[in-house]
């Protein structure tokens, strides 16, 4: 395959994770190496809306020690995004004007590092281009607390996230065990179609200190069934935790919140939706005699970088540096993804893609 | 003074913290080298309720390496109350069993761990055994996250979660700043009467990732002078985030989820308090058109032994091994405090203050 010479851009998309800018310094740091093909390497401010307003960072003027470090910086260097591009067969605005950035900027690779709708994103701009006759490697680097990404064993982030959902799952637990009397606590994780992360709780559980009930959007949530088991449980023990996926749903389709959505007034009148552990901590706290406290992992579950995964620290940066390595190769229209043997000790190789199988394709936890 | 020659029991009352098992080590490892002196020493199963119920762990019968991995066991080892011991010059009951309990087991020394209301129980029982002329010391080992008792620089567990909230608070400014959109939000922070935690939010700031405005219980709280404050670094920021104390209160005397009280109700129609954070967002969201989160710091602030301070677990543990030295010199009805240089380095002194000063006071956060 042909070299392709010209320059790069990266760009953050979705929410942040403990190692989205892990995968901006192995893209960044590949890209540099690669003298000869890749001339410019540009990082996009707020991802694809960057692209838009031609908001870019010069990558190579930065300092290569300030880059060392941004392996290991919490959030998002570049600003993040939740911009949707448009169908492009319904309207093309948007990806005509990334065609002329892309031209009066001789951008030749494009790595986007984000989650389902990144990776569509992704495979549309890649497609638009393709369709334009305009030469350009597209690449997608796996990012999402989530790990809902199809076509990968796991995502970068996911393992941080869980690291600190099962460590605080640890820490309650052992909070809520120190009085004699009774204590019901209703944990509530992110997730709102793929049960990934609530189902890390169960990590808890290994040294004996994990939730005594985990609901995932996977199944079907029922009330009554969730209190038959609380009860049961409390009889016995005097003391349960439950944890449940923000994303769980009953039968009907409808989620939690949703539930009480027509009762609940905010402070001032209007009509508020509750979070998950919340309501259910309410629901409970009418059945059960006794102390219901809900605790929402909220932000921190995604954000407490102080507790990033190493190996998941060295597997974002390892995902951004083989997109460059892939793309510079002749790849494209692809997202890195992981693959582990079925047996054996953890190994993690690099699985390659289509991003238009990731695009529509969310991956559940399996029954 | 004379040698007082007999067993030694321990207990832990109140809330979770990450040291207060350091505290324990402490008291453990010194109490048991005392021999010839101590002979017996023993751990109270939930504090106060344990002498009552007479349910002892005889700590000379534990595992010296287990002994010292409690050093840094997080949560409360022994089980922790919340048992509130009446007046005794109205009902004696509990005085006279305590009494009969520590007769019957020769208990000479009685250390117990906890804040302002375990340093009453404590004061107490010691008037109570010197009216009855049973010679016992007493002494009260400091603990709570508030940092509210007088006559210490400073409390053990308040540096572990005063670590845990300014890491965390920095970890949600970098979260909440990634996308180009407006939002606001409002972290809850614990604290009844005194904002010590909620100031400890003011540490991000020295990095620069701190809280835009950090309201504390010690003044006045004013909903709209807050909604101006808010507005006016939203027009300028597009970006807000405030702490709170839980414990803020309007000159009306009334906390924040009282305000709604009377306006919202819980999933099956019974009045519900919300907490201050969400309160706070509900109102802000009404006034404010952008995103605004609720997060609380709920129990992880407390019981994040991940992420405890060193120096606050070595002075758990100090402050154990010195209430069981002065205790068989001698000394009684004290509770073990720190003081410091005013100026120079970080250094930390013994403080000895009267248990019955301890136990009317509330350290506020000075204005």
């Amino acid at each position: 395959m042909s070299k392709l010479i010209g320059n790069a851009i990266f760009g953050q998309s979705g929410g942040p994770t403990s190692v989205i800018n892990a995968s901006a310094a192995g893209v960044f740091t590949e890209a540099l190496r690669q003298t000869g093909v890749i001339e410019k390497v540009y990082g996009a401010a707020n991802g694809i809306v960057g692209i838009l307003n031609e908001k870019f960072y010069d990558i190579g003027q930065e300092d290569p020690a300030e880059l060392k470090l941004l392996k290991t910086t919490p959030s998002s260097a570049l600003g993040s995004c939740r911009y949707k591009l448009a169908n492009p067969e319904v309207d093309d605005t948007d990806y005509k004007r990334i065609l002329e950035v892309f031209r009066k900027h001789n951008i030749r690779y494009f790595f986007y590092n984000g989650g389902n709708d990144s990776m569509d994103t992704c495979n549309k701009i890649s497609k638009f281009m393709q369709k334009a006759g305009y030469d350009c490697r597209v690449m997608g680097v796996p990012k999402t607390v989530d790990n809902d990404l199809y076509g990968t064993d796991h995502c970068p982030g996911f393992a941080s996230a869980a690291k600190y959902i099962a460590t605080t799952c640890m820490e309650v637990y052992l909070d809520a065990r120190v009085y004699d009397t009774g204590m019901i606590t209703v944990i509530e994780i992110m997730g709102r179609n793929a049960g990934w992360l609530a189902a890390s709780a169960a990590l808890a559980s290994y040294k004996g200190y994990g939730p005594d009930l985990i609901y995932l959007p996977e199944v079907d949530f029922d009330l009554e069934k969730m209190l038959r088991d609380v009860q049961r449980i409390y009889q016995k023990e005097n003391k349960v935790i439950v944890a449940v996926s923000e994303g769980v749903k009953t039968r009907e389709g409808k989620y939690i919140p949703e539930l009480v959505g027509e009762l609940r007034v905010d402070a001032f009148g209007h009509k508020q939706m509750g979070g998950t552990a919340s309501v259910l901590a309410d629901y409970l706290r009418d059945k059960i005699d006794c102390k219901v406290r809900a605790i929402e992992f909220s932000l921190m579950q995604r954000c407490a970088a102080h507790l990033a995964s190493l190996t998941d620290v060295e597997e974002a940066f390892l995902a951004g540096q083989t997109a460059v390595r892939c793309a510079v190769d002749g790849m494209t229209d692809l997202m890195v993804g992981f693959q582990r043997p079925a047996e054996g000790p953890y190994q993690c190789e690099i699985n390659l893609v289509p991003l238009s199988k990731v695009a529509n394709t969310e991956k559940k936890v399996p029954r």
